[in-house]
């Protein structure tokens, strides 16, 4: 690869933008980010901050402005950013003409109101959620080559979109009955933001359900997986540990399916897909497989009677569910392989 | 209390078994314990084989066989041996009179073909099966004065079965739908024998499912609950945590109803029944809220449809799931307040 | 027991008081407690801020203020309050007759300078710093009949104590040279408050020292021990689990001794004394031994030499390092066996 | 680099060689490994005995035998095997002309007597002990491009050598006095073999100290540290955590220093060192600075007197304690950058 293009990342104070970090560190072409956060605390460089990132590549830090985003002349902006912040930052970074891979919830609806009504906030500008690419590179990257925008899924809803979509598709499910999924994350996908439930002496050896009828990924896996709303519980728990999703979906097949033909639709859809592994009827994934990794491995188990399937469906929050999968995307607006840097 | 009757413990190298001697050590009954072991290592006070009771009440240990358990002069004897242990010791002392609470599947089926297929092993005498009670006290409390045996529940089915028979007995459910058991519970509730998946490299930071559509406690959530095989889906997962399940169950019932209505049934069902708390509607309990106690915790979320309902019901597995239940079943045949020793 | 006196308990929503209060709310005095706090939110009890107390024995909550007090006619007070609050509310409860149990480290130096240099406050009146007898039961309990005042000791400070003063007392430490604490601490001990490096996600899987040469518990261990401060290097470790502390003690004996000569010492040291277990030698206690007990275990390791000297200590720290201790304390001053409601 | 040499990587089942296994798939030089286990179970790629590693590299796996492994015309071995094995196939290897790295204690010490005692099996043939280097390559890496045999440290011992010998060496050590380290490991330092004290349900929420006295590291130490074996105390403690070696170090200095003298030795020792990484004095490393990377970071804090020292020594046991340096040590033999393919 020659000289690599600037690029600019923007928010690295959290979870995700500390984890998009280090795996642009490693990135043949991350040599040429340069890093944004609102305090840099006098810092210029992250590993002034991130003691354990002494010794890697160097990691300019810059003062977050649009004009220091400008300076640099990067052509593609990532945002780890809050979704409010996405929101302002990234039609500034649009008109100035970059590309810009959003890891928050701002640009994933095409319909304002959802985003009003789930988010109670005001919408980006609706030209904007018009141009927005979902980022799930699995079904939309054939859409990358022309996208200026590209809104990253949530991490729950990949998990769930990546199992559930391609039986939709296939028209497997029978369409009254109900589709459950009973989602579990570790806690860094709550975030950085100082929590009492997040507390290690609150969490150490707890596990609970929340936001049932309520989590904000509820629209993105309905429109994403072609769900009717009142067809999908999705409920999530919080796990004690750190990194990793595991997604325990409840579906009623319209017909009689073998283990086989299930194991074939899905090896059918991800064809030539390095970052989604499907594993053999019965043999269920784990988080200890995917954690650490830009992986989203899919199991199943399907009973006697060939119309219940359950599935499993694993990934790490951090990883396929954020900065790796913003990663991936990075990677085809680069037209380079999807996995790079990513195993 | 006067000078209490002897009773003996069978089996206490186990987790379950070791919770309940801490229990009955503490119980105002439980001076009058005497503790069998297969291994004694020559021990001869359960201190000696577990440093951590040094100090407490003095726990006599005893070489388990039949001669010596009758010769302690019990006339209860708790069980916390595997189901085909329990099989073969029960009956031997039932015969010479005692009242045994037995913690293993053994006992748990009327129908001895039910326990020969999940179990794979043959079943006890139908005349012992006929003669069981199940030991839920919640709901069969009332058939203990005339019982000689109570057969303990498992912990999963004790958490689902609190939980959803109260709604098929009041013909609540949808009785076409299914209903979704999505069940999570720490690594006691697996046992004490090393195996892999429990190595704590292995288990620290991970989260699986198992036994997908072949749980040992599927029979007994289905007999206890009026609920039809095919129209279960019951799902365990292993926790990285020591005690507690917490089980998320998705039905959905033939009527709208209001969120006071469920919970009103609830707090009628359980009116009166101490280790059973009702958690007000929205509110959800965790495993932090019954780990270490006795309690079964019941909460739930209804959708706005009415007919869409998640329950979160959580307990310890060595508690209300095990080695408590057993103590509570106990205290109904000491005939004393059903939570003596146990809050 | 006839009827309880009352008795006041102040600060419940950190995690020594709420352990305070699940003591108490077993202990057969305790159904005559009250329990203060600053913000009640409008509860009048404590099951309806903590879920995990409902169905255990009513615990009346009021608001805290010295009338309020006052009004129980309570006998004896604990104070499970933050220094400067128990070093204003002390003397008060002093002044109206009452005895206090305070937890905090307000009283536990005679010395008042010794206070203000290490908590950087202006001590409480001399004569209550006088008054004060040093709370840790198997040294100082036959002072207690005549205090008014018990200064309950720090948690790391009672695992050093514990395990030092009995060979300082012996005159078996060589008194040039070094005697290293390392000790290691559950999160539990380092408070309830928000911090960043007790965030889930921060301290799961991590491990540090902290605070070295200026852990307040320092001068504790210097006055109590008869060491000299230039003679202890005193360091803490926060432990990824949530209760617990593991001291590794290293000293030069002046002489050699053999382990039975060491084991005899600590044995006559603790003798009558419940709650203080002395392990054999060469095998040592671990905090899976003390956790949710209020057992301090000492275990010991002589090096072939018979002259370096390796103890290991270990406790609760909030059992016998902070609310088991202070009922214990409380027991005492009832004139009870130490250990009620303990074991 | 043009296309690598074979090199032949014997023994992946435990964590250590499953750790090198990881590495190596990430390696520039990797690609060219093949992997060698005495049960391989019919599997011929890594991958399908760890599912982890499925979409990863391919990573071929053999059947265990001496011919198998010279048929890979392999001009390096590495061997994640434990000591007796090391001690049995390493000189086979070492006669047919291949390099070795082993990462057992099978050829860490020149002289034969102290292997037989702290191993208490035979020493492998003097030779061999004398043509081996030790793999500390801060230390050694000059006499790598000479040696046929690496053998690879202990990972607690590389924890306490890279922090005292540079003061040794400097002469600054009162030679009169103790030094202790109390060092606390992950769980993956005791292996993946299933044992009582890892099963998950022991070790979560506990903390122990093991093998006063008598820990095999012990030896290494003394030998590369210049200390004396009667002045130094090496204690071990286990951790709930999977991975990271915190090691805390009291030390007398023979005169007052500076904590900047004390630092400025440190940066000296290691200038060009790039994996291990000196903080400022005051600063401490934790376990989650260096976990997952193959890091060592030393820190101290020095007391007002300039004569007590405590030192905080920091790396991942699977990293710098083993597979990592195995790697670090690999990229010397190939002449190439120590820290490639390690961050």
């Amino acid at each position: 690869m020659s000289s690599p293009q600037p690029i600019a990342v923007v928010g690295v104070s959290g979870y995700t933008g500390f984890e998009l970090a280090k795996l642009l560190l490693r990135h043949p072409a991350g040599s040429a980010a340069a890093f944004f956060m609102r305090e840099t605390q006098g810092a210029h460089c992250l590993s002034e901050l991130f003691p354990q990132l002494r010794g890697t590549n160097r990691a300019p830090l810059r003062q977050l402005s649009i004009e220091n985003i400008l300076a640099t002349g990067a052509g593609i902006a990532f945002l780890a950013t809050p979704h409010e912040v996405s929101a302002e930052l990234a039609p500034r970074l649009l008109e100035a003409g970059l590309k810009v891979i959003d890891l928050s919830g701002a640009f994933r609806f095409r319909d304002a109101t959802v985003f009003q009504s789930w988010y109670k906030l005001p919408a980006p500008h609706a030209a904007w959620l018009d141009a927005a690419v979902y980022g799930l590179p699995e079904f939309y990257s054939s859409e990358f080559a022309s996208a200026q925008l590209i809104a990253n899924p949530g991490c729950y809803a990949t998990s769930v979109i990546l199992a559930v979509r391609p039986l939709v598709q296939a028209g497997l499910l029978d369409s009254r009955s109900a589709v459950i999924a009973d989602c579990k994350s570790g806690a860094t996908g709550a975030g950085k933001e100082l929590r009492r439930d997040l507390h290690f002496s609150e969490l150490d050896g707890n596990f609970k359900a929340y936001n049932l009828f309520s989590h904000r990924h509820t629209p993105e896996i309905v429109e994403q997986t072609g769900l009717a709303e009142s067809q999908l519980t999705f409920t999530t728990h919080l796990l004690p540990i750190a990194r990793g999703i595991l997604s325990t979906i409840y579906l009623t097949l319209a017909e009689p399916q073998t283990s086989e033909s299930i194991e074939a639709l899905y090896r059918k859809t991800y064809a030539g897909r390095p970052m989604v592994r499907i594993w053999k009827a019965g043999a269920l994934p784990e988080i200890q497989h995917v954690a650490n990794t830009n992986f989203a491995d899919i199991g199943f188990s399907l009973d006697a009677s060939g119309r219940r399937l359950v599935i499993v469906s694993c990934l790490d929050n951090l990883g396929k569910g954020a900065a790796g999968q913003a990663v991936q995307n990075f990677n085809h607006l680069l037209k380079i392989e999807e996995n790079t840097g990513l195993v």
